[in-house]
């Protein structure tokens, strides 16, 4: 199981939520919680907006907790709209290429859960991919392949429709090869204008996912806490597992739904898996 | 380009050949010959036969010149039959499941060369290899689909055969898509019985390959050459470059031919590309 | 934290102990015992005795449980008597010259512990190693220089004093710089011939220790067990902790004592700190 | 012999001097130039100053040319002031504690020589490092040595006048211990507000240092040259080995002499080895 993080707001040092907290994505990394059955040792990525046109990768195959280069980073660079991730893998070689975030163009992308069966259905899954973005996948991960598969089925147009036909795909081939519950996912993707997150299984058990609550009414409960005063007022974290231990401050992304995390009010609608036809 | 070494013959340290030489694969790897570009420094690999019943791989993605594990493995183990290999990435990503030898139950396979505008025929060409054996491929080099499909075209029960018709289904390929010379090559290959070297090139200009002499022969010649009393009678090695400066002790290994190293007298003959139909 | 195992008896593949069993090393690595505040993800090391006249190392800084090198080579090298160590790095970078075991001539030593105040302490622990030692220490660990000290200190030719008078130098500087409990240790040693394991502190809290029962008793008891038919009736193995569920079959070795593994009886003696003079 | 690059102007990606021109330092790293040895291959650095009030490090063990990771980052930031560097190891472990620049506190440190038989000097050369600094020496370099030995002799408080002393204190050892030409040394150096860099060596033969010239000046002459065009009217950049092939651009820096860059006229100044008393 793998742990992400996205955060979207004025321009922040990631470390303040990668390393700072109590329960970092680092320190989760590497202590197993209640419920983990191990540590997530195989790799991380920081994927993040900048001025340039597109985002910037920093990503590697070693532990993030040992990793100097990512201390120094995330205490160096600033960013408004960042996703960072935590690697436990699950059958896929322990290689940079297999790290999240992917990116395609302006486009970031991060996941938590699997495609069951994975290697039996990988080839069709493949060649499911437009010839045009095939090209564009340098590892062997069933992340990335759904997120190339959400850009054959029109992500760049339609963000959340294109990884409901992608998550209908996957179902559909599952189906027809007899794989029972095809799809475990927590999805974080970004165009560097929103953040976009996604909850959803194919069966009853779904991957947790958090995202904070309005900072505004948290500073009206907390006034003494100084990491919220820090923070601007549309600042939004969207977590695989909650960062501190402050009451009150995740709210629960229900499962089977799209939450859009932007400028203005967020949204939140129904995620349904459909044909790609 | 790449370089590689094969040896047959009785056990020996992999280090007499890999690192004791003057010109030695790992000092290859380090130093630019007057023909070279670049060095070898993205990844290394070694795969030999011992007692167990599949060959061992030793492979990682750092320049083998400064690797203390090979150099403490390469003294330390024994075997009569071994291939190496050093890497330079040619567009594919510098990791472990890109190094050379290439495994696939008993055989072992290494590749100097290429396939032209790889990025744009590798789609088909993976397509084309049997489902059943997709599952084995790792990484994302021409090299290690090269030899997928030469198992997919039967290359274990006749090897030179799946050779040619692997390249015969390349240029096919290459040839439909306007490729002008799709395929440069010397392979190594072998099941832990035999070694087999093929060089070959779609076009005029080949990757070099040669394979050392007579041993006999070269004990009359030169008595005094302590390293050749040392190998056994059979002993034969076969590589991108030679690796001593003994004149004559190596004879270059013709265009479009195959050499098979094994107990009795070698063999070698045309390699001859053709449909795998 | 770190943890190792020590083997000594007729010759195995070293996966038998590091990754078969059901509390392997790796496994232990890996995953968070009820005890365990982290895992051991930063580096491990493998270090056998064979037919050459020094001992070979694996080492590596990544985490054990993913290096694909570390699961071919147990797999295809056999030996009588080995160490391995997976690291939990205390303060000191995750590299490959800080990862155990460490060797000089035919010895190899793993260490699981600290040195309080380490980085206080090391100008002058590191000073007191003999000049002529002093350019085998290649990295920055406490235990690389705790090996150096109690060779200082005559470990070649009296390796329990050795190393006694190692953490009597030790204690003896930690006094001087109001350091309260100096030393925390449990030692793996080894020349080759004999498996040297020791267990101490300078506190009342002292690192776990076992070593596996008389493997003929265990026989009558477990008539059923496979694993024990395997090994030869001297093997022994000694182990930070536990590495399978079989009651009775691990003895704690008592704290403030050293264990002699060797052909014939094993020794256990009382390990007393003291005065190097 | 490893090579370096520092910068010093209006800000600028990294990468228009790291990896743009047709000779910048990743092509130099990898391609071997006519009187060229080996390549430097075993590792690299980037140290960079920026809004933070100490400078960024970078640094991977892993050659620079197939470095992901340094390809992004030279893209994303923007400095007005850093130090790069290429190794070539020679005799130190390639680990990324190994790798410059060097940092202690405002201070960033690289390095092109070495310390004539280092091994045999080390211990005493280590043993002259204030007792304070000595915990930041992470790593087993000469170069690493000498930063913190010339920080013992003052550098903070004047910097060319803490090389001299530890060159001095360098070549008084090795005088003592009988090696005849002791140093061999261009340094960079900065605090953030100016870019020191020396050139010397015991003996007749130094190794080349380059400043680029006037930048006005080379815009008159070469109204054309877009790259020029760029950089702001102060810009300098010092190079152990020329970048591009403009005619007029570098200026050879003389032999045991000293250059400030800063706002403001640049200063040259003879470097004097004395004891440091």
């Amino acid at each position: 199981m793998c742990r992400w993080l996205g955060y979207f707001g004025s321009p922040i040092l990631p470390k303040e939520l990668i390393s700072d907290p109590e329960r970092s994505l680092i320190e989760q990394s590497r202590r197993a919680g209640p419920h983990m059955s191990a540590t997530n040792g195989d790799g991380f990525g920081l994927g993040w907006y900048g001025p340039r046109d597109r985002p910037t990768l920093f990503r590697s195959a070693t532990p993030a907790w040992g990793d100097e280069n990512l201390r120094e980073l995330t205490a160096a660079i600033e960013s408004p709209l960042f996703l960072a991730h935590v690697r436990a893998a699950t059958g896929t070689p322990v290689q940079q290429t297999n790290c999240h975030p992917f990116r395609y163009g302006r486009w970031l992308f991060v996941h938590n859960g699997y495609i069951a069966d994975y290697q039996r259905l990988r080839r069709d899954l493949l060649y499911a991919v437009h010839p045009g973005l095939f090209t564009n996948i340098k590892g062997s991960t069933d992340s990335e392949l759904m997120f190339h598969l959400a850009l054959t089925f029109g992500l760049e147009d339609d963000p959340i429709g294109g990884l409901e036909r992608m998550a209908g795909h996957v179902e559909a081939l599952g189906a027809a090869r007899g794989v029972a519950e095809p799809l475990q996912m927590t999805i974080g993707l970004s165009d560097g204008e929103r953040l976009y997150a996604v909850r959803y299984a194919s069966g009853p058990v779904v991957n947790t996912l958090y995202v904070s609550e309005d900072i505004e009414a948290l500073r009206r409960l907390y006034p003494a806490e100084e990491r919220l005063a820090h923070f601007g007022d549309e600042a939004r974290v969207v977590v695989s597992e909650p960062l501190i231990a402050l009451p009150d401050l995740w709210h629960e992304v229900p499962s089977s739904s799209a939450l859009v995390v932007q400028k203005g009010p967020d949204e939140e609608r129904p995620f349904r898996p459909r044909p790609a036809e």
